[in-house]
Order: C-alpha cells, then structure tokens, then sequence
C-alpha cells in the first residue's frame, strides 16, 4: 500500500541518455522509460494492450515506441497510433502513460491521478545543480521495503554501531544520553545533531589533508526526511572547539547528501543517492573517495535492512517495540499512514 | 485446466534410446517413460504408491520397473508383482499407467480416460517417415503456458518484427493491409500467406547455392494447428514470378514443419519440432543449417513468449486486446474452451 | 506441527567453539546458539525486539549479546539491560530464551514450555563420552521433513536397495520373507535383525584386515527410535557361523550409530550423527573410512527421501499405502501423532 498521488525518483537522468529504453518496476507497476527524441522524457505502461509483451523488447521511433512482437506503434502518450496490416485502429487501443518530470539530473514520476500531478511540488534540492556541489550519482537496489531504508536514516544512533569503521567513527558517544534535536513537519521531520571534539570518521579522514587527518573535529548532521521517502542530509565538520556551534565556520567542511528511497515492490525498494561537498575544487578523487566509501557505508545499512526484512516476511505479525531514538521514524510513520487513509476513502 | 481426452507428444522416441528412463512432467503430472525389453513403451505414474520415491530413479527389470527404495516392483500396467520380504500383494498397490503410441518416432501419450483412447485419433504427418523428407529433430522448453505458443503460430504476422534477420526477412511487407486466407476447422484453423517477390529470408538464404541467394522469390506458408498444440506448416519458395501461386513448381523448394507443444505445467511448455526438407540429398549440411536457424528464430519468440508470461503472472486480470490478425487464435481459442468444457460437464 | 515440549539436538558442541555466534533455524524459529564467557550455552531468540535485526549479526559481550544495528545489549536469558542513550529500559524489551543443555559434545535445546524442561529427560548414549569408542561427529542438510528421515531409518529393507554397494550388500536377503522383530516401545521401538553368512558390506569390507576382507560375516543390528527423532543402532559382526547370535562374540567388531534429526522447517531438517567403532585402537584413518563410507550412505537416503518429499509437495493429498515392513514407522508415527495432539488440547 503505498501514497500513490505524490512524485517518485524514477530514474537519473543519464539512465536514459542516448535514447535507450530503462525498463524499471516502480510501486509494483512495470514502467518503461526513455526520453525521444524531441528531449522529452516518455514513461508508458511496459506492457503492449495487445498480446502483452514489454513494450521494453520494442525499438523507439522519435518519440513513439514500435512493439516488436506484431509491430503495433504508440505515441508519447500510450495512444496506439499504428497497427501493421490494419487500417483501423480502435479507440481503446492504447497504454497508460505517467507523467514525468526531469529536473536537476532526477526523473519524478506521477504514479497516482495525472490530473493532480504538480510539477511545483517537486522538492528541490539546490546543490543537485550549484556548480560548486560536486559528487557522483549513486543507485543501490535493496531487497526490503523501503520504509526500513527510511527507518534507518531517520537516527543517528545506527551510525556508532553499523558504521563504526566507516560513516561514523567511535561508539562511545552512543552510550551518552542526549537527546536529539527533532521537529515536526507536515510531511517529515527535521533532526539535528552535534557531535563534538570527537576524531574524523573514517570517510571524512580519508578525504582530509594529512596535517588535518589527526585533528579533532566538531560534527553537525541536519537531516530533513519528506513523504514519500525523500531525505536530505546537510553535514558539517569544523576543527573542534572553534565555535561551528556558535556559527565560526573558519575551516569547515560541508556535505550535502541526498536520498530517494522508490518502492520497486513491496519488498525490495530503489536507492537513488549522491554525496556532494563543496571543497574538492578541480580534485575529483574525493568525489571518488566519498562515493566508495558512502557505498561501504550503505552496504553495511543493507545487510541489516534486507535481514530485518527476511525476519518480517517470516512472521508478519511480528511488532516492533519503539525506543525513545524511534520517535521521528514514529511520527514519519503515523503521518504517511494517515495520507494513504485519506487517500483511499471515498471521496465525500 | 487442459483438455485431457485427446493425444499430445510426449517424447522423441530417441529419447528413450537403450532402455533408458525418462521422467518427464506432462499436464501437471510427474510421468516415468521407457520403452521396455520387449519393444513396448510404458508409460507410468512416476511416483511409488508405496512411500512416493519416483520410479525413475528405480532400475528397468525387462518392461517392468522396481522402486529401488524398498524394492516393490511393477509392471507395464502399474501393478505391483513383489513386495521384497512379503508374500502377499494387496490388490490396491499399483500405480497408474497411461495408453501410449509410438509412431513416426514421436511418442503419444494418452491422459485422460485410458478406455477413450484411440490411436485413430493421432494427427498423421507422413513426412517424418517419408524418406526424401530430411531434418533433424528438436527439443525445447519455454517457460511460459503452451497456449502462448500456439498463439505465436497462429499469426505470420510476427516474422516481420521478431524474426526479421532470421525466419521474417523484411519488414516493409508486414505494413501492407492485405487479409490472411483463414479457414475454421472443426478442431483448429487453416491459414494461407503469399509473400510475393522479395528477396529470400536469412535462413532460406543460407541453404541456397550461390548464383540463388540474390534473387528474389515467392513464398507461400500454409499452416495447420489443431486442438491441442499440434502445428503443421507447408512452406513453398520459387523463383519471383515464375508463377508457382498458378501451379508452376519448377525450382520450387519446399519445407514441411511440425511442431507439437503440450503443457509441462500451467506455465511451463513441451515444444517437439522439426523442419524438414525435400532437396537436400546427400548434404547433410542442409538440415544441420536450418536446425540451427530454427532454434536462432524460436529463441526469438521465447523470449518474447516467456515475457508474456510474466506479465501474466504479475496481473492475471490483465484483458489481451484483439486485432484483426487474431481471428484465427480466437477461433483456437474458442473451440478449446468449448471442448474442455464439454469434457469437463457431468455426462446428462 | 511439531511435539514442542521435548530435547533436541540444536548443535554439537564443536560448532560454538571460542565463543562464535551460530544462527540455526530450529522448528521454524530463528535460533542464535552461542557459549559466553563463562562456560554457559546460551539460546535466545535470533531477532531484537527493538527493529527486528538478527542478534547474529551482533557482538557477544561476555555472556551477553549486543545488537549491533542500534546497540540494545541482552543479558543470557534475553532481558535487555542496556539501550544505548536511553536511561529507562522498558520492563517488555527482551527476546525469547530457550533451556539449553549441553552434553556429551551434544547441545540440546528445549522450545516448549520452559517450566517442563527436565534434563533428566535428555536420552542417555554412553558411548558418546566412553574413550574406547571413536568417530567423528557428522552433520546433514536435508531438503525433507525430519519424518521421511524418521521412516528411512525405520526399516532395515532398503538397505538393500538403495545401499547396495556402500552400507547394504548383496540385494539377495531383501527378498527372503522374514519377519523383523519389533518391539513397540511407549515413545518409540526397537528394531532387530540377523543377516547371518554373507560377505561383508562394502563400508565394513573397507576397514577389515585383508585376511577378513573375503570371509562371511553374520551381522546383527538393532535400532532404537525414540520421539521426537532420535535413533541409535548397534552394528555387530562376527564371522560366520560363529554362534555370535547365540552369545559368542570372539572375533566380534561393534559400531555404535546415533542419529539425531530436528526440523529446521516443515520441509527441511538438521541431521547431526556419529559413526562410533570400539575396534581401531590408535588407528584414527578406521573412523575417517566409516565417516566416509557414512556420508556416500546418506547421499544415497538424501537423494530419495528429497525426492520423496517433493513428490508430496506437488500433491499434499497423496496418501502412502504401507507394507508389512512399515510396522514400526506406523507404530512411530501414530505414538507422536498422539503426543501432539495431546499437547495442543487445551487442559482440563
């Protein structure tokens, strides 16, 4: 069950470069995407209304995509515009298309009512297209719903224990009782967290001058998650005790992080990623550095999130029980919960 | 839900070569296959009534065959002969047998009623035995319901797109609207192509001798399909516009095509073929070319077929839309459906 | 539906050397098996309570273990007793702990009702601990219900047959009619059997003395089974026509057997055995043959009784039709059917 009047990633943009056709599953449909050649990005049931063949296994023309099993031929719009051998072609003929949007490198994709799609609420996110943001884009499959991917990024205190030797450096501060700073949005949650006088986490370090690799640092993470499962991470490391906190950014190092968790199925979910920084300058072996590490980074999360997800499949009456650190991924929870209720009661 | 009172290939008869034993699912049924000492094939449940260990792992005693679990042994007719430390043979230890006919080195298998079946009933190729008729013979498995290849033959439609470099040729004709001759039989349909003066598809091309390969010719495909998967195509190709669609066979070379499917399971298929030939002589070569061809053009339509499929798994509420072309798998369809549930009505 | 309230073997104890978490899914239940600090073997449930994780995938601390997604700590019998920035620790966070019992190099776990385990309840197999007694501890994977394992080891029939060349012999005594003694036992039975004056089998031949190798041997076995699964066999074989089973055992060589076999799940099981000989002095290669030997034997069981049980979950309303020879598997069956049912009713 998922939100369906709302925009999902679908795909980065240079999946579809050169025309080709990005056969993908998304909330359980089967989509075929490809842009035409007029620049347009087209996204069709990938099911041809005739026989059932993926419309995938097909060949483009412009803007129009030819079944290659009896040669039928839909438009940009899924209207079935030519059949071989046939001079009449019934009205009914035709497939569903999506809208789609491109945006700053990212495809949104429209899965619920076209009618209410929005291209204005599509969140932005700035650095995606600031020259001075550079980073490489990153796609990860997981086998799990992607409300656990969403689960886990909404604390940080899965980043001493996980992450210890990569994302997040010692356990130790994990055993201090602090609370997170937490708001409540609308559709999400803002937490922010410092992290102070501790050393670089390792995907830091690596990436740091060597004079710099053996300073201790004062750690700022603002994290904003956004129905359907849209987050935004804003990272900060200044030299410890020069008063980032009290907004001295002499020396600090900033990252910009975001991710789009898009369901594929009920059980295995489509991680779209990048982790920009603004100091690498004409370096791009930090862009590289940053990209491996955040994928060792992320495996470790996907090894726990796809057992938590067997350990659900084998007992679905299995109920989690909430720790204090729960509380955003408990109101996330609650407010989508509550969007799909609505969404799916009849209208009054 | 298949038909049951009627015949369907169950093996080359190659493939039960030097006694050997062949387990082979049929119609959702595990069956064990052998021909015994005496020339007969026998055709059994393969599934020990005794603790259910498969007789195909069980070792051939003349036509007889023992479990070689606990060692009871049964005869051509399924009935149990020893019981290995027991001199009694309760009546009720048997396992079922089915009526089989081996004929033109196909093997038949009867799997409804046994006192229904009559080997009267077997569709007569007289090529397989007829000895200018040479070819080799096939073997495939798809991955998808029998009836999705039946509807693949039932179109020539398809060849222009998905077999264009291999069994099709050019595209261009498949765009001209010109009516298939269809005839509706009792149990299946007749259709007939002329493809007037085009130049010889890919795999008719490759056995040709040289000076022939660049001259255009007129193909005629005539195809049988009966209840229920037996498919029969005569194909004719003669030099453009020497008149072969008026009688004149000179330089004609013809083709003769079987191909049998019958039902693994709901969603998994049998496909027996050969394409035989009446011109190659001594050159063995010829068959050897065209087998490989056919196989190049089936795993075309496998692949497009076994993706049929999985649409269908993943929506079985999604509603095919006809086209003109389909009439004669409707008309396959329909009389299908009729029969099973005919056979499937309580007697009045 | 398995008898809850009795020991099984969850692990020999070699698997929990130096402290190492073993995952093991016992009766459907995702068991972690691990020895802490102090000596003490401990079960608990293989998921936090907190996100579901698996405990496997933590740190053992002590005698504790720590879930290593979010740092909740669980002491030996599951209570949590640290939750990572959190102060209170909620009475109802902690999993499930299981009696375990370790014993003669077996682990036994209980997963029942806690109150009624009763170690005194563990079968007793001396030979496990007596030094004169040598094997190497074994251990299977079968793709089966632990009940076809149950019932092949019921029977001395198929030793014959599926045996032939490794743990059986010669085929021929198969097919002398001669009664087994059994003797029905109030939660199992004993089996017993003579094979007098045939050559040895072929897993015995193997560590014979050249001299012996080529003389009959008579050869009595006898089995215990015991609810829920668990079998012991005494080997003996004396040469031929020595009046071993009138009382001589000059010239003599014993085996001691024990096989143990616990669900892992409705269809799969854990098989843990031992092949025990009191006959190889320093000579350590005898139990490397037997070992061997064994294993080839079982490959040969493993083959059959997967089959078996995939042919009933191909058809799960099959009904086995039993032989004389299924006395004491019908007498097992119906002993533990009871067992059952009992344990589910609800108490007076």
């Amino acid at each position: 069950m998922f939100l369906m009047n709302c925009w999902y990633v679908a795909a980065w943009d240079h999946e579809l470069i050169d025309g080709r056709l990005l056969a993908r599953t998304l909330l359980n449909e089967r989509i075929l995407l490809y842009k035409g050649d007029s620049g347009r990005v087209v996204a069709l049931k990938d099911r041809c209304c005739h026989r059932g063949a993926p419309l995938s296994l097909g060949r483009r023309e412009g803007d129009c995509i030819r079944c290659m099993y009896h040669g039928l031929k839909f438009d940009a719009t899924g209207k079935c515009i030519q059949i071989p051998g046939q001079d009449n072609i019934p009205a009914k003929l035709g497939v569903r298309s999506y809208p789609v949007v491109e945006r700053d490198h990212l495809v949104w994709i429209w899965m619920g009512e076209p009618e209410r799609a929005d291209p204005e609420d599509i969140l932005d996110f700035p650095y995606l297209r600031e020259p001075q943001w550079k980073g490489i884009p990153g796609y990860l499959h997981y086998d799990a719903n992607y409300l656990l991917i969403v689960d886990n990024l909404s604390d940080f205190a899965h980043l001493a224990f996980v992450h210890t030797k990569t994302l997040g450096g010692s356990e130790e501060y994990a055993y201090v009782t602090k609370p997170l700073m937490m708001e409540r949005l609308e559709r999400g949650f803002r937490v922010e967290r410092w992290h102070m006088d501790a050393p670089p986490p390792p995907f830091h370090k690596k990436v740091l001058p060597a004079a710099q690799k053996t300073q201790n640092v004062d750690r700022r993470n603002i994290g904003h998650m956004h129905i359907p499962g849209n987050f935004f991470l804003f990272t900060l490391f200044s030299p410890a005790g020069t008063g980032a906190d009290k907004g001295n950014m002499d020396g600090a190092k900033e990252y910009r992080n975001c991710q789009f968790m898009t369901p594929e199925t009920d059980r295995t979910t489509h991680h779209f990623w990048i982790y920009l920084n603004n100091f690498e300058g004409g370096d791009a072996n930090i862009s590289r550095s940053l990209h491996a590490s955040l994928i060792e980074g992320f495996m470790e999360d996907k090894h726990i999130i796809e057992a938590q997800q067997r350990a659900m499949d084998e007992d679905p009456d299995f109920k989690l029980l909430a720790v204090v650190a729960d509380a955003p991924l408990a109101h996330f929870r609650r407010t989508l919960d509550q969007l799909i209720e609505k969404e799916r009661a009849p209208a009054a």
